[in-house]
């Protein structure tokens, strides 16, 4: 059976020292959260998640959902007294805006506590996730009625919402969507139409459910151009507000899937179901985006999330499984065998997964600090700046932190050997949870065209300076301290790596669209790389400066040096091997034909 | 719903031009297989294992097999009628001993038909695999009367075979087994205990299964020099060999697993079963290492069958399904959106696969050709070198190809987007199924420690120089050809970094064991893939052969050059990343004690 204990000492560690949050007091949402705060929410979290949500982990997997007859759902046994007590606690609204009774603290806290949550139970954070999603779209794009009527009751969580976008023949390409929405007399839209791959698209856990539907209003534009965003409440609410008529959408099944079965992923039938606009006809991209961009962030939480608790799991049964000696001599004499993290290829696993749990989560924490700048930040220049840099980071993280996610999940459950694949053990769930994360709010391919097509010309390279420029002021800065020596040189050789394949990717991109396609993926694992030896670099500084001032643990600050170290001696030169693949062109990938992958 | 269409334009390749059988007509065991009968086999192999088999891949995943109350075990719907008819067919005695009913046809060819079958149905070809197993074993170290008794039957598949090595608290550390066995006065031994994650180790598909079991006999040495092999059978035979008393070995429970749910996972309960000694007291693992090295090809093969079929999936739908345009403008005008294969990054998934599995496929049977070699070469000289080749590879044939598999078998779900992760598809399953073949016949973190620390420097490195001298000639020979350089260059690169890497381990290792756990698995990589660019780069110089002579199918030729180059450009580079991390060194990997790992 799994466990789990929320990493309350890292969290501290990120968002007190790393980040230092207190510096940044005087803006505008950060004055509330002292350190006092963030401990205590921190802590109650742990708590909250470790025993309140992640004991349904597994009952979710097993019990699944269960869709009746008459379209209803009943979420797995515990779930729906679990949500209860979420939405009593407050977490849902930890980071929304206090005028619709949030309570307005900092995301990169936020960000924390969605990675407690999903490493608790991934399928049972995806329904406060997505309403989470909700929220901001109807925050950005609604209008002052909409945000009347349904923000409190979301950011409660007293309803909870979905994204529709996907329809049978069309994901990524959104623009072949046939859901229509007929104008109706009385303003509101009559939606018809169906919508595959509904995350939490119908439950029991909350009274209403309010979905956010992409549909084409007749005779507007052809394609991506003529796509609208409606509002399409399960329950129209009433003169009070209150749940009143039951709409015309319903679930027509729920998807098996090979994961996340605690989440009813559905298909959802609308049939003249009344919505309303949100924002200006045909301008449903822009307002989809809005909350595709939170999505995408929260997903590539979900990745580190699944490789966290694995890897604690993973450490906990390499430390009490005894079988061999160790290549050195006996360890454990007064025992049979030697337990296996004695073993070096065990650790080669372990130290994997440590190095890329704990760096993707200051990747994560950092790119929520910007998110909150980006918000709220009373300087313009510093907004946009730190606007800028999440767009460009944005994929990197859901891209990379899924990948990598999944990568570790699956190495935490070979550290079990054959009890591994044992479901009762709790290490495949983890597997087949986190496979979803590299699929969902666009395949790890789109998140890499978009970072490579889409970011990095932007702005004639602005957004990836926004990257870059913090980047090489550290290695300047630090380049002459010969205690970091072995954390700023490997960073400075990745960086000119990743310098020089980008110089190389522009001309090639412009004369060769497919150039920009077929060094994608690997180009973002490049970015990816040096993203988080920046983070891990930055770690070790600071570690090394607590130590030198014998402040604090001196066991954790050593951990974080050697830790640091393996990623640079292991993870960070795989840099190089991404650059020349980026660099390898598009000749090879494009020279057969259709038949000839076909000529089995 | 998943197809499968057996490879056998590329086996016919493979045997028929590439490793050229007729060459070898002239040894013993070859003169059978002769160009007719070796495409009949493939081409009946296909339609038997692509219609009977396949169908029945999705029905075992999701009905499992179902264990009553009297211990006796009920397989998935078909399966029970199509064993019946894979024994009719004769396919379980392929290459087995024409004394015992076999057809002894070459085991290359027996390889070509093990990957169809599993392909079509990882579970089910799990039955027939694990009584070759229990085949090969008997056949080494049996007595006659117990080959006269058992062999017959296993070959036709009248009676299935299982291996008995895991217990709850031992499964690489054999050493600290329990199951006793005691002598009675009759000759055989009373077998006691418990064994877990017993494939096919009871099922309603054949008459009879013999068990093959690893104990102790009380009083023997300590630990693994301690451990006997006895034949326990389900049914002791009757005078007339005919399956008689029902032994005392009952399935106490099924394992629920994440994938081959179509085949049976058994906890087996011996409580003083009879059982009979297979060889010498005492020696029961070399008799085990028998059965293992065979069975780690085959669940090399395994890894590869699943990448081949789910890579053939991903295929047809990156063809069928539209979605956008392509970036270097429309393709498909005529409809709506362009097929997905279009896309670059699409096709990076594509060809990786392409690569892996042709590359990997001539790797396998190449290791085939040895196997016979060194079971059946008249030159006493070329058959031990076969077998130290065989015995060098095996590890990297069982670790690589089964990574990769899963590898492969992940990338092709990919192309799928959502519809990857909903079962129906069939994707995810490949994925499930292939999880294992990493795991089981010894983790492949094993198999890397057992290239490293021991088929490396046996007889001062004998072994390695089977498979390096070959490497080194066609370097030589080869290197002058100017149509050949994109292929030959890469692989003379690569080879020299596996040189210096394999020079650099040696004096680390002696001075510190550990040394040899740190660089095992990277090194092993570094070797698949230096064994994997030899295969492509001989398969070019005999793709460029024919089309210079304008002899046969002139588009296959084409394709394995461009894959060949695909291969070189983008997969066979690693191996300098894996070799900078196999010499990366202990140091940052044993850094860290328990208590350091254990602070979350």
């Amino acid at each position: 059976m799994a466990t789990y204990q929320a990493p309350v000492n890292d969290f501290k560690f990120l968002l007190h020292e790393f980040i230092d949050l207190q510096r940044y007091a005087n803006l505008p949402g950060f004055a509330d959260a002292t350190p006092d705060l963030v401990d205590a929410i921190l802590e109650e979290g742990a708590k909250f998640f470790e025993n309140e949500i992640q004991p349904l982990n597994q009952i979710g997997d097993r019990q699944g959902c269960t869709r009746h007859d008459d379209g209803s759902v009943t979420t797995p046994e515990g779930f729906k007294e679990a949500y209860k007590a979420y939405v009593e606690a407050g977490w849902g609204g930890l980071t929304a805006d206090p005028e619709f009774g949030g309570q307005g603290l900092p995301h990169v806290l936020g960000f924390a506590v969605s990675e407690m949550a999903s490493s608790a139970n991934m399928a049972f954070s995806m329904y406060p996730g997505l309403t989470h999603g909700a929220y901001e779209a109807l925050r950005h794009w609604g209008s002052d009625e909409q945000k009347q009527t349904y923000l409190p009751k979301l950011v409660s969580g007293q309803w909870t919402g979905t994204m529709n976008l996907t329809e049978p023949h069309c994901g990524t390409d959104l623009g072949m969507m046939r859901t229509k929405a007929e104008p109706q007399d009385d303003g509101s839209f009559a939606i018809t139409g169906q919508k595959i791959f509904i995350s939490a698209g119908e439950h029991d856990m909350s009274e209403n459910i309010i979905h956010l539907v992409l549909a084409k209003i007749p005779g507007g534009p052809e394609g991506i151009k003529g796509v609208s965003l409606f509002l399409v409440p399960k329950f129209i609410p009433d003169e009070n507000g209150d749940p009143g008529t039951r709409n015309g959408v319903v679930c027509g099944s729920i998807e098996e899937k090979m994961g996340i079965h605690g989440n009813a992923t559905c298909v959802l039938n609308y049939d003249g179901a009344t919505g309303w606009l949100i924002g200006e006809p045909h301008k449903g991209m822009r307002a989809m985006f809005t909350m595709m961009n939170a999505a995408r962030l929260g997903v590539g939480i979900q990745g580190l999330s699944q490789a966290s608790v694995a890897y604690q799991n993973a450490v906990s049964y390499a430390i009490d499984r005894i079988q061999g000696r160790s290549l050195t001599g006996a360890k454990a004499k007064d025992k049979p065998a030697d337990p296996i993290i004695v073993h070096p290829d065990i650790r080669r696993m372990l130290m994997k997964q440590k190095a890329f749990v704990e760096g993707a989560r200051a990747l994560a924490l950092w790119t929520g600090l910007m998110i909150d700048f980006a918000e709220k930040h009373p300087d313009p220049e510093e907004k946009a700046k730190a606007d800028d840099f999440a767009a460009f980071i944005t994929p990197v993280v859901k891209a990379y932190l899924t990948d990598m996610g999944f990568e570790c999940a699956v190495d935490a459950m070979q550290v079990y050997g054959g009890h591994g694949y044992i479901q009762e053990w709790g290490m495949e769930q983890f597997v087949r949870d986190a496979r979803i994360a590299q699929i969902y709010e666009g395949a790890n391919g789109i998140q890499a065209l978009d970072l490579v097509g889409r970011k990095l010309p932007e702005g004639m390279g602005r957004l990836m300076r926004r990257f870059f420029h913090p980047v090489d002021a550290f290695i300047q800065d630090n380049a002459g301290d010969a205690a970091l020596q072995h954390y700023v040189m490997p960073l400075a050789k990745a960086f000119a790596r990743l310098q020089s394949a980008t110089a190389d990717l522009g001309p090639k991109m412009m004369a060769n669209p497919d150039e920009a396609g077929a060094a994608s993926t690997d180009y973002l694992r490049c970015v990816a790389l040096v993203a988080i030896g920046f983070m891990w670099a930055q770690i070790a500084k600071k570690a090394q400066e607590k130590l030198n001032a014998g402040e604090g643990d001196a066991q954790f600050y050593k951990s974080k040096l050697a830790t640091a170290r393996f990623f640079m001696d292991r993870m960070l030169p795989d840099v190089h091997a991404h650059a020349a693949k980026a660099g390898a062109g598009a000749a090879t990938l494009m020279a057969l034909d259709e038949e000839a992958f076909a000529a089995f």
